[in-house]
């Protein structure tokens, strides 16, 4: 038979239309082999788990849901209060790319934050916690931050305690949506115990997918304690896994010889390629500074059509010309060459 | 590394404890493979839901989630009013194993009936919807029935039509719950378009994990029309995958050459087997007739302990003694043999 | 102006029917005076309050709510777990007249028990707590019951520490219905701290629409500590009045000079004189011991039709040809007289 | 008995503040005779959902709930879609004094748009409508106004049909949260049709508890067939009265020689009397034009809690030194001069 992924042209659309890793998929065959405990009392998970309880450096909780919007909504359930509100960017993929998830799932609000490059400004959280108004208006039970942000940036160290010492001030959770962690990881100079766990992080939605995984994202909550009810969660929101042990085996090859970061960090590269390569197309502008695995750049209105036709991405913000370039772990400098290639022909045509 | 899967028994606790089948896993890898659309629009997807077509003998539309809960929720989001009640069995898996899912999901009642055999009686059907309380009580919005069902029994054709008229003569929906529809298909002497379509049934949870694969579920409307909003209700249910085609290769393989039957009809077999060898231990009374592939069993109550030990299972019902023991796609006569075996050591203990 | 009311005639439908006991129609105006604080911050709400601690005889929580629905989804709150479940009689208002409330509210399920003249049985208690199932089932979590039931017989007190006793010991909270809790008082040979305090019930939904009031019930946690989230509750779930003293002070009518029970006293009384009177209507027979302020009776199918026409209730089972006749605080002899040569009529048409 | 209304001081803080208009309470007392159908099937509704028909001059579709946040919920469940989102004013009360009813009732999320002068501005209602999200982002589908706005300003008949056609143009519904319209129709000069008929609004929260009732708002369906299931919704959201003849006697005083108008007037009057004599008042700055029944104002922070204790009222916002000063249907000229003489009194002091 033909196959018919031969037809569909490599590009920059999405992290999420790469495939998986080659050590992911040997790992779930590895693992398919006679009988094993269903939802996630087998030894493979055990296993897996342990494997984040290392890589935190400390015992965390780890169970593992099939998606990033039911890690990211999952994780908020440690905090929840039926008049509660989460608070997040309003650049949030949990604001704009998870439908009602959020409020039909927690039965709480979104309250969404001004953001510059990305990221969450202090003084509107500062702001919006000022407020107080008894059994009438919600009340802020956590904050969500995204590392690296939905716009390829990244917080700092320092912009991460600042934010977590306003929430936790104020007595909210905090929670980072982690879908690319691997290429924060990679850009900054710090390990994972660092930059969460001693910043008092409290949850975090671990990247499955994007990082290289068939399907499956883990949520790992670093508060002792916290989220000791997680199983009734996971069913009653249907994310438990009856044949868990295939989830907790991709993890588990992610994890090995940290593969995460290592996919993360070949992303950020071609991403730094990318940039780099558009600094000589005059036409093209990039919009934030390139930490992470995107690049977001104007391009003449003109192209926008042509170039998805050839290529295609989503445009990110139509009527400001704005588009977004995501590098996956499987993007290659040949990606990118043909890219600039393709860019060079518009511009001269 | 040793493979930890060696160390677990096999036996007939679930046939959630079983792997994938290999052409499935096979099947995987082929399609991981380059770039593909994300969240159902690419190739892969699209050719699994024509072979659904096919299958079905019509045009239907066939939406992939991630387990058997989630299909069997989304499935009755299709006849959803918020003052609505689902009617189930009193065994259904829905009532007694999704949790809350469905009253959280869906905002609606489940409403459990009487059930002979694992078969929900008809006049306890006729019986609620003979009730009208306008505005006050609940109204009925759909029938949903599990084929095998949870006992391991089947409807008959005739019992199908019995039960699916009244319930359009109320003008209900209907839902298959077919985690294991393959066994059901296997047994009897009919087609999918006999036993469903024909029948009047309006949507299906057709089994994918159950049925040999790694995860993932097919909600199949079969009625035109029907469950247009569905990718809707899968986004803010937290149930689109992105990296979709890995859910619908599974399928595909599933489907080619009747697969999912040839499973069914293994799993079946291997229950003949063990029924046929429970005859000759007499402190041994099958309770159900043994028609898909589980059979469940009284046991006298001092067995239970050592027998769990020696190869594990669940009781279905400890008051009564009752036990489930449940074949898979991988089951083999020798599984059954070292268990008869197991289980005359009871008797002569 | 002609005043319409005057041209319904009065009857046995519903305790709804009735309209406001005088006096507290009286303290109504009595309390519309000048301004007060809103939302339950004045000083006829905080009067009120101190009357439920005397009448309990203890320092309890009370919370004005505006209708009984409300009084019993919201005192539930209290033990609520997202994959929880309300255990209720097959009989009671939140099972059969409450719509989709409770599932819509509490994201919990109800799971109604077999019940002997309108009382839950025991048995079907001690088996449903006797189930287990991890994460996959729903997990009990309160007991409601109905004093007087919504047939009209009465818990004995013996009965209500039995199926209390079960429920304590299982771990599960205890809510009275009561929205009719007046007729039960007068009946019995008690005082409320006995029946509700000293049982070891948690939380009463305490009627005063049907107990002679315009509009509102209360919220009573007698167990100290509990609910102390409801304005919350109360606010999210659109129960907080603003101009709250006016619904407080009814309550305070209410409790003065015990009307409440005097109001029960009367409709009881009324029940017993048409009880007494129906044993000369030979076609005509009684469902239930008359223990509180219904009579429920089996007459000729053929003569609901005209006897509705002539004097309108509502059937209870038209296929058993059961009907409610409900008496209020307001009911007369002269309805019971009149109403009974009805009868006679039909007896001899 | 001392009547505890009288130690509270009259002053601004709330039109919840303030009693019942005498006419109102009146009528309930002559509708308080005999017996009358319950949940709303009694004479004296029909009789007032008719005058409502002849206040819009058209058949429409009344429906009467217990509170504001009830009347703006179930509204909105008109356009209710699982995956929705509903617009409103940054301002709105729907946002900011509603708790989480919007989000755990409707499952729906709210989008806070940016206004001025407390009314939405166009170009950030443009600006979302803008935005195309397939499945993954919520989709718009009603757009609500609070006219008079929660600032005490009032959109021309010119603003509301440019943002009525913007929302229209978009398939929309158009939801007007009217709590205090008497005070809105008073002010401008334009009838009931013009303002809300002829303009395009699909459905009216009509203030009943603020304009001089007790208890209730209505629910007023303007566009033909809308709100059809709107019994059902009244129902499973705890929002059926059982006496409903008590609230809809209320709103037939208030609509009689038109009442609501008529006391939207005199708070309006006397919010422009208190507006003029803050001219005087040199440290006291009015914040937004008056054009209704309330008077923002910015004052030096050093008189907030000795104004507080003098006279009650509720600060808007602490930090910007703003605080409202709202006039109810009974404030009295008299009201103004104390209250005037004690803010020249914290001038001097």
């Amino acid at each position: 038979m033909e196959n018919p992924m031969d037809l569909f042209p490599r590009g920059f659309a999405s992290d999420n239309f790469a495939g998986v890793h080659p050590r992911v998929l040997e790992r779930i065959a590895t693992v398919n082999h006679g009988h094993a405990m269903a939802y996630g009392e087998d030894a493979v998970t055990a296993r897996t788990q342990a494997a984040f309880n290392r890589l935190f450096g400390r015992e965390v909780a780890t169970h593992f849901v099939f998606n990033g919007t039911a890690a990211n909504v999952l994780s908020l359930m440690a905090f929840h209060k039926p008049y509660g509100a989460v608070l997040c960017s309003n650049l949030a993929h949990l604001w704009n790319d998870e439908s009602t998830a959020p409020e039909r799932t927690l039965g709480m609000r979104l309250i969404p934050l001004r953001s510059v490059d990305g990221k969450i400004d202090p003084a509107a959280l500062v702001e919006i916690l000022g407020r107080g108004h008894g059994v009438h208006g919600v009340h802020p039970v956590a904050l969500t931050l995204t590392q690296p942000t939905e716009v390829g940036t990244l917080y700092s160290l320092e912009e991460l305690r600042q934010l977590i010492g306003i929430a936790k001030a104020h007595g909210l959770g905090v929670h980072i949506d982690g879908a690319r962690l691997g290429c924060a990881i990679a850009a900054m100079d710090c390990g994972v115990h660092e930059m969460l766990v001693a910043s008092g992080v409290d949850v975090v939605s671990f990247g499955g997918t994007k990082q290289g995984m068939l399907c499956g994202e883990a949520v790992v909550f670093l508060t002792p304690g916290l989220g000791k009810e997680f199983p009734y969660w996971q069913k009653h929101s249907m994310q438990l896994s009856s044949k868990m042990r295939f989830i907790a085996a991709q993890f588990e090859a992610l994890l090995e010889d940290d593969l995460w970061i290592e996919n993360g960090r070949r992303a950020n590269a071609i991403a730094q390629r990318l940039n780099q390569a558009l600094v000589k197309v005059p036409a093209v502008k990039v919009a934030f500074p390139v930490q992470a695995n995107s690049v977001f750049a104007r391009i003449p209105p003109a192209w926008l059509e042509p170039l998805q036709r050839a290529t295609f991405f989503w445009p990110w913000d139509e009527r400001e010309g704005l588009v977004r370039w995501m590098c996956a772990w499987d993007s290659t400098p040949e990606d990118v060459d043909r890219f600039i290639t393709t860019l060079n022909h518009m511009g001269s045509a």
